[in-house]
């Protein structure tokens, strides 16, 4: 690894053009959390971990205009946010997140200052989730573009895909839903900071370990990232079953009830539909259901449907690249 | 893995924001090159893959205008590229490749061949290389970044790694240098294709067998992503080690000769400097050194420096971002 150089230490207004690639390589790298996993850590042609079990991996990217704004996130909160889109993924397998990579595109006139603080972000984020940042790739570009990739280990426990559920299991939700859509509405109205759904959509929190402790009861999981409805039909359509959500068993945030109030919409929308949140959802046999975990629905035989209170939901059923021309942040 | 729909073969002319994300997905998914390893492929919330040793894991990418451009490379040889890349890494380590995941960032107004194109070679370039292809993000964006990364398999033989170069060492290349900048240089001059130095430009060939067959011997090793003396400078301060090169002994190709005479310039600016071949460098005992390898320069005790002929190489040692403002493809 790179050794830190004081000299470095970012003059004001500095930008990442003045800096150059491999001086800014060795800011973040003295930043980096590890692990006793960690074999080869940054600074080689790759990192290497020790695992027990088998490797599991995911990648999920956030493009500044799409998933976010300068001026709605703190640059911490966007490093974090990246690593908890990624590591949410690895938990909804069932698995330990061992290693994470960042791949960062960034325009030269970018202040120095602002990556430094992304990278703590992201930092705090690996160590909140017990996860080593074992490198990643910078790069110079138009627009900000951060990947991020997660190396996890499945640790004896087999993964949890979303292929499991069974007629007659329950669904059930950990986390809350629908936050992090309010959030963005509320972000959109000016509201930058200090209401608990804006927090959500800036940084997600996971309950990573939660679980992963699920993992050997549960017949499948996902991470809401899409949206409640949608991310069923992903377990539906996989497993082949349908999905009855009861509306009244589905649980609503204050935050979430405060802000329909205030932008005058239906709640509803933005917790059955609204993505980012990175809630788990999972399916389990009655009576195994985990303590923290909230029963919302159940498995029945069928053919990939998911329904509430046994009516098709006509809406969108949540977000999709590319056609979803009216998202906000494309705007 | 979802399904694929007949009635999705692409119209003319169709974009990516005509198809949509998971439309688009579901499409690539059919494609994705698999093997024994893989234990959970693409359409879950991550891939597993199960290893014999330890993971290793590395990522980089690739942003249109500064790493390729569309008039310059066809689909196919953009998408084999991120994998030579990534893989070359995981090469360079000893290690085996595994599972490749691609983060692809496109406008909306996209063609959604170009992409399909793209995906296969892909794939190609993830059977030439052994590894699976295990899935990946797709987003909309500005501008087209790739970011690619791989997960490989120390398969019981220790990583290798870039500060064990040791005095009395010898230093030896696999493959061929400079080839990827001379193409450059002529791809600027329009020759699109057909010159031996432009399809390695477009597409380098890391001998990924050999590298890894040279693990068991090698002191030290890397993959020339930056350039010769930029890539052993690396190896030199890792090592604490200085390293000599013995200009004569180092391999010239005749397209990067010809080259050279085409654009009069000096060719050994390219074999010393020139990145993105994608060759193989390395230490050895002496008389461990494997067959195909080729001995170019000697490792000493010392302090990182690297000299050609016991000389400091006074031009820029290779290419960095941020500050290389005036390389060609960001022009």
């Amino acid at each position: 690894m790179p050794i830190f150089d004081a000299r470095e230490v970012g003059a004001i207004n500095e930008r990442v053009g003045d800096l150059g690639e491999h001086a800014l390589i060795r800011r973040i790298s003295q930043r980096m959390a590890t692990t006793d996993s960690v074999v080869v850590g940054i600074g080689d042609d790759a990192a290497v971990a020790k695992l027990s079990g088998d490797a599991v991996m995911c990648t999920d990217a956030m493009v500044e205009g799409v998933h976010f704004r300068r001026q709605w996130s703190s640059p911490s909160q966007i490093g974090g946010k990246i690593v908890a889109r990624n590591i949410a993924d690895i938990a909804a397998m069932g698995a330990t997140p061992v290693g994470f990579t960042l791949s960062l595109t960034v325009p030269a006139d970018l202040e120095s200052d602002w990556v430094q603080e992304l990278i703590s972000g992201v930092n705090a984020e690996c160590e909140r989730a017990g996860s080593a940042f074992v490198g990643g790739d910078t790069t110079s570009g138009p627009t900000i573009v951060l990947v991020g990739t997660a190396l996890g280990d499945t640790a004896g426990v087999a993964p949890v895909i979303r292929s499991g559920a069974r007629s007659g299991d329950v669904v059930a939700v950990l986390g809350q839903l629908g936050c992090a859509a309010a959030g963005l509405a509320l972000l959109m109205r000016g509201r930058v900071e200090g209401e608990a759904c804006v927090s959500v959509q800036q940084l997600p929190q996971p309950n990573y370990a939660s679980a992963r402790a699920a993992a050997a009861a549960a017949s499948s999981m996902i991470d809401t990232s899409d949206g409640l409805i949608a991310d069923l039909r992903h377990i539906a359509v996989a497993s082949a079953v349908d999905i009855n959500i009861h509306k009244a068993s589905v649980p609503m945030a204050a935050c979430v009830r405060d802000a329909a109030d205030d932008c005058r919409v239906d709640p509803w929308t933005w917790v059955l539909t609204g993505g980012e949140d990175h809630a788990f959802i999972a399916t389990f046999a009655p009576h195994q259901v985990p303590v923290g975990w909230h029963v919302v629905g159940e498995v029945s035989n069928g053919r990939g449907e998911v329904t509430l209170d046994s009516q098709v939901w006509n809406h969108a059923a949540g977000y999709e690249h590319f056609t979803n021309h009216t998202v906000p942040l494309l705007g």
